[in-house]
Formats: structure tokens, C-alpha cells, sequence
């Protein structure tokens, strides 16, 4: 038997047809779906450059370009679970609140149906609401955290207790997160005082810098994913820009110094096995990115965060 | 006596210096001031893309081409004026009413001080503050507002009352504008209803299609503009989208079918005479521009604006 | 009563949602459906930059920015018709033939079964077939033909009979063109010799050259339209390189010196009242398109189409 | 007889080959010539945006997308020319006068073979020493100068005599230019001082600005010119900038409100029968330009040189 | 003695002249030649992004900018050997078989006369008929393939045998490539199905994933290639895609996860010394590079390999 | 105390104000002042791509984005530091001497009035005069010198001495240099022969080409450094192009295969503890930048030298 590509688990050419992700049926029936695809166009809480609205259009596009089988991890994940594609939660530009408000509801809904969700941002604000919930369908959450920043300021934009600079202390304050299990991976650039890291290491993250990466290597960074996460209810979140800028430039806050693809593509295949229920990718910017290089790495990296549940699903079995 | 590049009222060349709106001086002392620059980097309440935020910064960037005399106009707006580069309002991109507050908080001040104010934005949600801080000092308001769109629905995103689609209806209820000198021009392309044209005209506007523009030439539209303004206190609100994207790429909701530039430039200049009090160029989203030609020519539109605020000062004299 | 956003025929924001044609139901299921628009992702018949592959995509993720009301025409079209988005028909890049025969078969399936067809290129040797689909259906077409090159040729690429510089050639030799009402609108630019405009006026075409364009006028170029169209059964491919690079960038053959976009929106809209049953619009080719004007103008131009054929519809109800 | 691709004065599509002038062939043998095309890949005098050495190899680029026959003014330049393509001058960057020099020597040993130049920059100061190499030959020259600048400053960066913003009064002063033939057309946007165009105007130019332009039209523009230039030797010099951004955004110091690509056309078809002795196309910088609709709208331009020397050729015989 | 620029085996600056491959002179006289660099402007069975028919082009365009002598090899190429610029072969877009006997046709005919070829695509499916004309000349060849992808295929497009997803299965059955020396490496991402890479090994191919590669060291890797290729001819395909988009994102199927540049200038450095008899550079699609830089990348990557021909040119002396 | 993005030394969102670097107040008074950053807006001596004459404003935008305290080396420079933003010198693109006098005269005055100059480029010919009014204060230097290009020919275009290719050459030959603390570090690609390096290996100087540098490693380079520079004043010159064109495309001469964005900034913080007395970053080019990757990676490692000067500060204390 030899191969064409009329045998792909992907029927037509990647430059064919209507775009969801990877293909995948657009519908808001949950029945028989096992993951669901759930983009929130929303980047009303960006500090820099905006434009992540986008994001989710652009990965559902650039998807097309995926093949379908994993050689890397040796799993189809399109064919091994009925994943869907929800489609976009109705965010509101203007209102932040009533933003998390509609997530958090829609994608309870999800959850709650035994679905899993793999949300496409959006700035990084969404993470909050994405794991509220997350956190009332499994508890406290074990929670791997791939960005350049940590995200636990107090307040930003003035006094604002709701942005994209601090979803993860707001999740520690609700205690959605067990922070014996947090890892802040790939941390780097000036924050605006010593401070900043001093928080988020007195919130109980492990913060793993963009350096101390570099020295550990990629089994030393997993072995540390591995001892904390144990089999906790894992979610993921990725903010793009813990990836360098020369691979992932279509972003909002570009911090130089970074992960390569090749790097983050190893960390995401490294948490085989673990009990991942739930995650994000977020701050893909669109109009920064060129020729589509960071909206293609990003529907790679989702690929990953299927595959891995694909494997999942096959061990329990 | 010849010319040379040293005679300019522009001392540099235009590579040269930092970036300040026409190389006026960036300060905050308003003695002796007569006209204010005033950014407003705003984008929260946009619909479609994002990314009006920088368009101050890029305007203020390519006002470095400005030379300094108008040739059309017969004026040197820099030298017959005391402008200052005020900087930026600090905005709050997560919460429109505070970013409203702020507006009207720091162009009141400035008004009040007898100061005049263009505004840079920034999306349209803008002009609603900045309408008040003008009718608080000069009465219900004569509007020239060149759009593609009327921004006058109730509501936008659901409910919302604050968005970059409301603004001249909340301005009319709050009766910041004289409806009967409220002029949109430029209007067209697809809205989402009969009654959106319907609405407008309610509120009292005269709506000059982009179709009837064509029509009435470009003194016919003058002759409209000014039976209706007369010697009123006068707003001009100019969306660059106002313009066709060929010769404006760089906004948010581009509309097809616009006006050009020059025609743009006609315009303005023959509002030349009236009681101009204060203005906005808003919705430059530097981010969908290219070669900087969007930015090149708002910059050029608020040196129309300069200009006629100078022919107005010298005829008072 | 008022109008706000969400009283749109578009229930979303633009920047919200799986990208079909305006928001159209993607099904292949034709029962009840009105117009069906087509994707047709073929770029291998091009002489110069190739990528109009991906017009179909880019139009139909532009077209999230249609309101839903055509004012100028005073009609809903999305509300007047079931309108559906077939998705894409399965082009073969190496295959010119093949390509052909695979969308004649498509496309008259859908013609057949009652449903008018609006595709979106690709290149424009996608006529050839879309012409036989529709004149099986309807006899020989009257032709309204948008483009800067009269596409006449006999061969190209050597002795190459199908291409994108022949198609109209090819498509009178199998009479599928009442040539009495064939008009081929917007000529101009260099050409391989003389004998390109012989052939095609020996051909039967009314051919307006740009420069004749420009002293006709619009009403002067609806009236040779109307003149030959009369109540045929008309079919009108539109090459947006008939349309000038200023305003239509994104193409891959341009040519400069064309048609504005106001200029084209008012002839579209000039045909309002003939009998048409079916159209093209083609070379888009995004990856030269900047800020997506060229795809944005592309989605209203056959918004236009859209809207003739509901007022069709009211006309015969 | 039918027309197909091959038939064309240009044998190969426009993706094929190495790219000389209209695949004239390169070569410096003068022998039998008729026309040489010479780069000028200069950029050293700019006043903002540097890059105009790129014109040269972008409008050689894009001229492969020339067919052969100008169907506007009825012949085939190549055909009935001997054009060549002389290669470009080797300029030095640091070294303005040694640039004039190096392009005065080897053009006027081009003139002197009696061969006729169409030059392309390369920023406008190098139409000094194309006049002075031209003016040997002819002696004073009637000028036809499209721009949006007057280029007649006495000095510029301080106390320079050569610049971009300088040419033309060094011409006039060396008495290259018979200024009762000299005009200026498409003068706009802001200058240094009221004093500009006085100058421009105390030195003899007829100055058409753009707005006089647009009242005269194109038969009004014509008429001026051909009334000054008789029969004298005509040097053409055009600066890109001279048409507006919108359809020329490639180029260093856009200004906005110009030409369209259209009106440009036409007026240099209108130069039809004038004694035209050579020509220039400046200040087409190719990292400004999009989808290099500047260079296609720039090879077309010299296209029309080209025919307008075929024609005269044609008329002598 | 001292160097300046003017030492330079390449005389002039790289803004300068007409583009030649590194200023190699175009001539198709075979006489002398010793190298002939030939252009395949085909990218018509691309399953992606087309474009790539303007890889020449731009390869040729940024080969301006090599310097002429390797520091790395320690050898000066367009000194040691007589290179050409051959030109493009003659393709038709619309008939993949037509553009394979074309290649193989004229290649052929330069094989046979004794000179190397190294050919710049366009799409992979031209290595095919590269392979032939090599093969026919030098016997089965040892085949270092470096590529994202297999392009093991066995069909593509339904049941087209011929595309850029099949040329190496169809090489292997033609018998142009001895398998026990034929390595596929850098490949990586999604296939459609674990049968993809099963039967490139089913083949023959000895395929060294990036993950592997990753492992082995830039060493390693070139220790398999030499046990492998020994003294047997020798053909290198290179697909820029090999290469990870960060470092050369304008090609038509983006892979993320690939070498850096570093990496495969050192591959190609490590075949010193093998019997290089021909190779080509294909897949660089400029419409979605950034900059120049992947074809600057690709212009240096041939500088590679004409200085690995220079190598044996002196060992051999 | 928890922090939050009202505690940052930067006051305001990156979006915010106009741009000095890094918010620094803009003056010429040195008073007081401990560091000057000046733009040096010149790139009238380049080889390939002009636009680094739009480096400095680039820079000091992106620059907005820095928060304020480096992590890495434990510093917030600018509360440790009396940074100004001294802006531009008057360069004057037709002369490279004049230009080279004002860059001398400026900055010597500043150096003379003991405050330290980070210069931004602008080509690279501008390291020549900086390195004059440094010496003048310090004596001869030590000099880091990161570059793809040795910079060290006798002359360029033609016989000239002054061009972005002989900074270095001319600095040794007015022992301006250290030689015995003189390092090149990243040199690679290809030269204009053998002589290239072999002539600066002549002048004294220790090149550390990129291949030796990837065997060193960073340790190893830096050991390198301290070995040869100890405590003598040093001054650093930073070709962004020393860095690969995916971290760094903007710039005018990119040569492939350099370091990462890493690298340099582990490079640059190594350097710690030296007498660091003053630096330029030259040759970004912003018209050849994406998403202002290149700018803002510049605008870190100005960062990185501003760091240095403050921990050199808080050691003297």
C-alpha cells in the first residue's frame, strides 16, 4: 500500500474550502463531541498593540496547512476524537467584565457537556475566565504557563483589577489555580520593578526563566513540569509570545530573547501523558504577523494540545 | 532673495528629530498657547479591526513632511500660531466611560483656558467627550462630519450606549449639537437596516450621501455646509474612513467608493471663514497602512485644520 | 423605533465567527436556496504572479463587514434570498481540464436545480466553464465583461488553447455568447499587437475601451449596455483588474490607468432591472492585495450582484 | 489571422527571464541604436525616504508585464525602435558631484552617438547633469517638469548646492533650460514659505499647480504646453511624486492630493508630435511600494516615452 | 596590500545593474561554460501557496550581494570556474507534463555538453525531470535531499501522478536514483498518515527527521550522508522549506520546527569533497518572503554549492 | 506590597506619549545628565539598502515598550541614571565629511561635559567620528565590535576613504584603537576575497568570525573580550546585522547564518563589570523591518548598554 494525498484523514488541498479548525465540524451541538475548538476574538484589555481579535481567524485559517496524522507523538488526533469547532464566543469590545462573563458561561456549557475546550484568543486576559471554568468542573487546576511575562500584576491601566497583565493573580485569588502545581515558563525582558517577579514567586509560581531555560534544557524543564503537575488536572496556557519574535512575531507585547518553535513544539509533546483537561493559545495579532508564520506555528502548537489528548484518550482505553 | 531648505519654517529635515505634531512644542503649560494638539490613543470601541491606538504616534510621526507654508490657504499656521503638541489623554483601553472621563477631563481644561483643540484619535468613540468639553464652553455645537458611517445607532456590541457607533446620537441627546447645522458627509456603503439613513435623518442630521456628494460637486457641498453653519460655533469630526481606502488603507471599517484625497482637501479648505472652534481626525490605524500614506495625509488634513484656524486669527486682527 | 448593532441582518460584529459569504449557511443542500455562491480556488491558467488561489477565501473573510442593507439600491439581499455558500469546488492545479470539467459539473448541478450561481476566482480562465454551465441552462448569454485585457487570445503559452487569455475566445467558438449582446468593458493597457483589439471586435465584442469609458460616462456606458443586453439572459464576469491598482491592488495581472470603485459600484448598480442570471467576479489574489482593500471592495462588489438579483426577485413577486 | 501569446513582440510571459527594459537587449555597444534605457541608482540627495537606487531594477522588473503595442496611440515601440538597455551609471553613494560627473560623462557620450536617453532614477537631483549632457547636444531645452515640487531651492542640508530639492534652478542658471518653455505641472502640498513658488516663478517656470491642473483639465494642460514648447527640444522629467500617493506610494517624499495614474497617461500622450530629445523617470523607491503598483505604473509611463519617440520616428519617415 | 571594494571579484556595488545570477554572465553559448545556473519559473503544482515562478527572479535579484569569495571554504567560485546565467527555462503554467519535457529537454542539453547545472525553481515537482537529465547523463545518483517533506507521494490532486508532493517516488520507480545513497532530511510536521513516512522508507530513502537530525549534531548528520554517498554522483535538491519560516518564510507550504540557516550553510559546507554533479534550490515564493530575506538565504545556499564545484574544480587539478 | 503597572519606573502604557527613548526627558542641557542617547539620522554611506537614516526615530518608539528594570542584571537604569534624549545630529546626506565633523563636534562636547553618548545609527561610516570624540577624551579605546562585516577596507566606491565599509580602518590608522583590546565579533559571509580578513587581521585586530564563535561559546567569546580589554575604556559598536536576519531583518547589508537575539543579549550583559564608557547601535533599517521586530530588539540591547553604565555606576558608589 502506498500513500497520496487522497488518503489524508484532510479530504482536499489546504487551500480548499471553508475554514474551521483542521476541518472540523462548525456546530454548538456538544453531543458526541469530545473537544471543542472555541476561538474568543477579544483584545480590549491589551496593553500594547491590538489586534488579537484576529487571532482566532487566523489559526482556524492557517489550520488548513495541517495533515492530519502527529509523527512526532504517532497519533491522529482528528481521527482518534470527534473534535468540533464552536466557533467564536460573542465577546464586547467595550466591557471587559460582561467579556468574561459571556466566556466564562459559554464555555462552562462546554465543559460541563464532558467537553474539552482548547480556547484560540484573544489577549491573555481571557485565561480567567477560560479558568473559571475549568476550575468548577475539575477544582484547583495544575497550571503550565508558557509566556514572557507573568502576568500577576495587582492592577493595570490605573487601578483596573481585569486585564491582560493579571489573569493569573486573579485566578490565585479565587484559587482556581493550585500553585503548588504553576509554572511560569520562558519569563524574560524589564518588567517595570524587581517587584514583579517577587510577586509572582510570593503567589507560589514556579517561575522558570527564559534563562534559567536555557540552562536547564528541555528534560530539565519537563522534569519540573512533571514533579509539580503529578496527575493534577492540567491546564495549559501559552501566550505566543513566550516564543522569540523572529518565529512568532504576529504579536501584541514582542519580548525579545525567546523560545524557538522547535523548542516549544518539544516542551508541548513532553507533557504526554499528563492529565491535561483544558487550554489556550493566545496573543497571535494577525496584522503584526508575516506570511502567516506565527498563525501557522500556532495552529501546529494546537495540533500538539490535540494530539496529546488524542493520546490520552487511547491510553485510557 | 531665493529660497533654500534653511528658510523653512520647518528647521530640520523631515528624517530629523524627535516627533512632535509638526515639531511644536511638547508641553503642557498652556500660557500663551492658541492651539493644542491632543492625542487620544484609544481603539476599545471599534467593530471591526483594531489598532486606531497608534494613530496618533504615526500622525505625529509623518507631520515631519509638513514644510510649514500653505500654498492653497496663503498661510503659515505654525508661525501665525502658538500650537503646542500637548501629548497624549491617558486612556483606559478596558473601560470607555473612564476613557471618556478623561477626555473630557484634560480637553476641558484646555478649552477653558481659551485654548483651541484638534484631537488625534483613536476611534470615533472619542468625538462624544470631546463634543462635550466643546459645548460646555461654546453652547450646542454646528457639526461638519465627514464619515462613511453615521455613528448614530442607539446601541452597539448588545446594549452598549459607548462605542464607535453612537457617538452623534448620545451627542444629540445630550444636546452638544446644534441639529440644525449637523452635516454628515461622505455617507455609504452597506448599514444594517433601512433605518439606520432613517435614524439619522430623525436626529435632525442632513445626511449628504457619498452618491449625492458626487452630485452636488464640490460647492455644492460647501453651499450646504455653510447655509446651515453660518457663523456658529463649529466642530468638524473628519473619520478617515471618510476617504476611499486607496487613498486611506490605514483605518479600521474601510468603505469602498470614498472620496479622494483631493477632494478631501478642497473640502476642507473651503470651510475656510467659519467659526471653527475645534476638530478631531480620528480612526488612522497605522497597523493597515502602508507607506505611511494614510498617516501623510491625516497629517496634512490637521495642517487644513491649523490652517484655517489661522486665516481666522489673522482676519481678526 | 431606533436602530442599533444588533438589529443588523448581521447578528455579529465583524470581527466574529467562521468566515462564509456574508454569513451565508454553508450547505450543499440546495432545496430551497435562491443564489449559491461558489468558490472556485484555481490559480494554474496565470501569465503573470499566480496566488489567486486564495481570492475565495479572502472574499469571503471580507465579507463579514457587510451590513445587510444595500442602501443605494434600497434592498436587503440576504433577507430577500436564501442565499447559501456552497464552499469551494475541488480544483486540480495541474489539470487545466480537469478543472474545467470539474466545475462545469458543479456548477451545473447547482444552475439546474433552479439555484443562480455567483462564483468567486481564482483566475480568469474559470469562465470558460462557468459560461457552458449557465448557457446549457439558459441558451447563449448576453456578456457583461469588466476587465483591462479582452482575454481573446487564441492560444497562450504556445498553442495552449485553455488559459486565462482566452476564455472568451473559446467561449464564442462553442456559442455560448449571443455576441449582439457581448460587451467587454474597461480594455486598455499594452497589448501583444494590434490585432488583440481585431480579433476580439471580429469576434462580435462591443468593446468600450478605458479612454472610451471615460467620454462615455457612466450613463453613456449603461446605455450601450442596456442598448445590446435588452432582456437577454445575462451573465457578467468581472475581472478586478478592470478596476485600477490604486483601488484593486491585490490581482496578478494590473494594469494601470482603470476604473475606480465608485466608478464600478455605479455601473453594477446601473444594471439593475436586466435579466441577470448568473456572474463571476475573479483575480483576487491576496497575498498582493494590502489591508485587504482589494478583497474588501471584491465582497461589496458582489454584494451589488447579490442585491440585483433580490430586486429581481421583488420585481416579479 | 488570430492573435495568441506568441504572437507577441514580447516572445516570453512576463515571469520569464532576465530583466532588461522590456527585454531589451543589455549591451553598451551604441551601434545601430536608437534609444538606450539607463539606471541612475542615486539616492544620496533625498530629503526623507531614501531608496530611489532601487527604481532602476524595480521598473526594469516590472516592464517584463508590457505586451509591445500601445493601443492608445496605435504602435510598437520596441518594433519600430532600436531600444537598448544600456545598464546603469556607477554611481557613489558619499559623493554627489562625483555622481553628476559620472552621469554627465557616460550619458552624454550616448546623446553624442545620437542615440536618445530615457533615464531612470534615482532621486530628482540627478536631472541636473542629464540636462547639462542633453543641453550640450541641443542646446537650452524646453522642459516639461511633472512634480509636486518646485525643485528650484537655491540650496538645501544647510548650504548645498546639489540636492534633490535644488536641480532645476542650477539648470537655469547654467542656462540648460530655455524658461520660456519651462513648465512645471502638478506643484502642491506644503512648502518651506510663500517664497518657494515666487522663486519658482521669478526664475521663469510656468508653475500649473495641481489645483490649476484640475481647473485647466487635460486639454487646458496640454494647451499651455504646447504652446510654450514649439518645436524646441523637449526634455521630460518626471517625478513620480507628481501623482498621488494613492497610485504611486513608492517614492520618498509623498504628497498627497495628486494625479491619478490615468491623467498622468493621458498627459503624456498628449506630448504626441512634440520634438522630445530625452527624458527621466525619478524617484520611484521600491521598500515604499506595494505590490509594485508604483514600478508597473512607472515602466508603463516610460512605455509611453518610448512610443512617443516611435512615433516621431514613424512621422519623419 | 590593502582591500577596498574595488578588489572585489564583484566590481560594482550590489544596487548596481542588471541581475544575473552573482552578475554571472546570461549567454545560453555552452562554450567554456563550466557551471550553468538555470532558471525554472514552473509553480504550477504547488498544493499550497503559489508563487514560487518568482524564485528566480528573486534569487538572482540578492545574489547581487555576494561578495565573491568564500571565507568559509576558502575559495573564490566565479574565480575558479566559468559560470553562466542560462536564463529560464521556457515552462507553461497550464501543463505540468509539457514543463517536464522542457526542463528535461534543455538541461539535458547542457548536462550532455559537459557543464553543471544548478537549478533555481519554482516548485519541487520540477526535480523530476532535473533527475532524469542527470541521470541520463551520470547513471543513478546519490540524492541529498533536504526537505520538511517526503515527496513520496505516490499520487496527489486525486490521482495525479505528477505534482510537487510525488517527484522522488516517481524518480526511485524511473530508476534516476541509487536508494542505498538517497537521504531525506529535515523532515517534520503532519503528513496525512503514518503511512506517508513508511513509505519513503519502503523506498529506500534513509529519511533523518529534524527530531532526529536534532540528536545526531550537524556531525552526525554528515557522517550518514558520506557513509552513504561515498564517491557516487552526486545531486543535491534543497527545498527551502528544509529551513524553519523564521529564518525563510517566503515559500509555499511553511513547515515550523526547521534548521536555521547556521545549520544548513554548515550542512552544505560538510559535503566538501563529495562528487557534486548537479543540484537545485527550489520552493522560494517571493510574494511571501519578508525583506529578501529567504532569498537572500537561497542566493547564499547556491553560493554554497558552486563553491563545493569550485572545491573539486582545484582538488581535481 | 504587590505590584502593578502603575509602580513602573515607565509611567505610562507603551501606546502612550511621545517618544523619547525610553520616556528619557529630551534636552540638550547637559546638566546634571549622566547619559545621552543621540540619533545620528545618516545613511548616505551605505552599500546595499539605504533607510537606516530612520534608526533613531525607530528605536526610540519601540523603546516605549521597555519597562524599566532588567532582570538579568539586577538594574532599573533609569532611576540608577540621569538619561537624556539629546535627539538627532543635523547630519547632511551629501556629505559624508560634513556630516562626520557634526557628529564629532556634537558629541565631543557632550562626552567633554562628562556625560556618556549611546549613539543610534544610522549607517555604520558614523562609528568613525564617534570614535574621534571619544578618544579625544579617553585616549585609545577598546572596542567591541559585533558585525557580519569586518568594516575594514582601505576604501569603497571607487577610491573612497569615508563609507559604512572603512569605519574601522580609518579609526586604527588615527589610533583611535586599542588594537591589543580591538575584537570583531560574528564575522561571516562572503567578502570581496581572501585579503578581506587578512587585512584586519593586519590592523590587530582579534576577529572572532561567527564559526569560531559558535565553537567558543558565549563563556568562550567573553573570555576572549576580558582577556584583551581588562580595564581600559571601552567602547562598543553593535551592527544589528551581526545578528541574524530572523531576529534582525531590518537592516541594509543582512548576511545570513548569524547570532540569535539571545546570544547577543547574553553577549552584551557578559560584559559587565567593564569600563564601558561609551557605544552606538547602527544600521537598523526600519523600511526593512516587520512588525518592528529588528527596532525592538535594538531598543533591548540599548537597554543592555544603559544597564552596563548603571551597575558601572552603583559599583563606583
Amino acid at each position: 500500500m502506498t500513500t497520496s494525498s487522497k488518503d489524508t484523514g484532510f479530504e482536499f488541498q489546504p487551500y480548499y474550502g471553508i475554514c474551521t479548525f483542521g476541518r472540523a465540524p462548525h456546530t454548538r451541538d456538544l453531543a458526541g463531541a469530545e473537544v471543542a475548538i472555541v476561538g474568543v476574538p477579544y483584545d480590549g484589555a491589551t496593553s500594547y498593540r491590538s489586534g488579537a481579535r484576529f487571532g482566532p481567524r487566523a489559526i482556524r485559517e492557517q489550520s488548513m496547512l495541517l495533515w492530519g496524522y502527529n509523527n512526532a507523538l504517532g497519533v491522529s488526533p482528528f481521527k482518534t476524537l470527534q473534535v468540533i469547532d464552536y466557533g467564536d464566543v460573542d465577546v464586547v469590545p467595550v466591557d471587559v467584565l460582561a467579556t468574561h462573563t459571556a466566556i466564562n458561561d459559554e464555555v462552562s456549557q462546554i465543559v460541563q457537556a464532558g467537553v474539552k475546550v482548547i480556547a484560540l484568543g484573544g489577549d491573555h486576559s481571557i485565561a480567567l475566565p477560560l479558568l473559571r471554568a475549568h476550575a468548577r468542573q475539575y477544582g484547583p487546576l495544575a497550571v503550565v504557563h508558557f509566556d514572557a511575562h507573568p502576568d500577576t500584576w495587582d492592577t493595570e491601566f490605573g487601578e483596573r483589577k481585569y486585564s491582560h497583565g493579571t489573569p493569573f493573580r486573579r485566578a490565585i485569588e479565587e484559587k482556581l489555580i493550585d500553585t503548588s502545581a504553576y509554572l511560569q515558563i520562558g519569563i524574560r525582558g524589564p518588567t517595570s520593578g524587581k517587584q514583579d517577579y517577587a510577586d509572582a514567586l510570593a503567589l507560589g509560581a514556579r517561575m522558570i526563566t527564559l534563562d534559567e531555560a536555557m540552562g536547564l534544557g528541555l528534560a530539565g524543564i519537563l522534569k519540573e513540569i512533571k514533579d509539580r503537575v503529578q496527575d493534577k488536572p492540567l491546564y495549559i496556557t501559552l501566550d505566543i509570545d513566550s516564543i522569540d519574535p523572529a518565529f512568532a512575531p504576529g504579536t501584541g507585547t514582542p519580548e525579545v530573547g525567546g523560545f524557538s518553535s522547535y523548542q516549544m513544539l518539544q516542551l508541548l509533546r513532553g507533557l504526554k501523558g499528563l492529565n491535561f483537561v483544558g487550554g489556550d493559545l493566545v496573543e497571535v495579532s494577525p496584522s503584526f504577523d508575516h506570511s502567516h508564520i506565527t498563525s501557522i506555528l500556532a495552529s501546529n502548537l494546537v495540533f500538539e494540545y490535540l494530539s496529546l489528548l488524542a493520546l490520552n484518550k487511547l491510553k485510557a482505553e
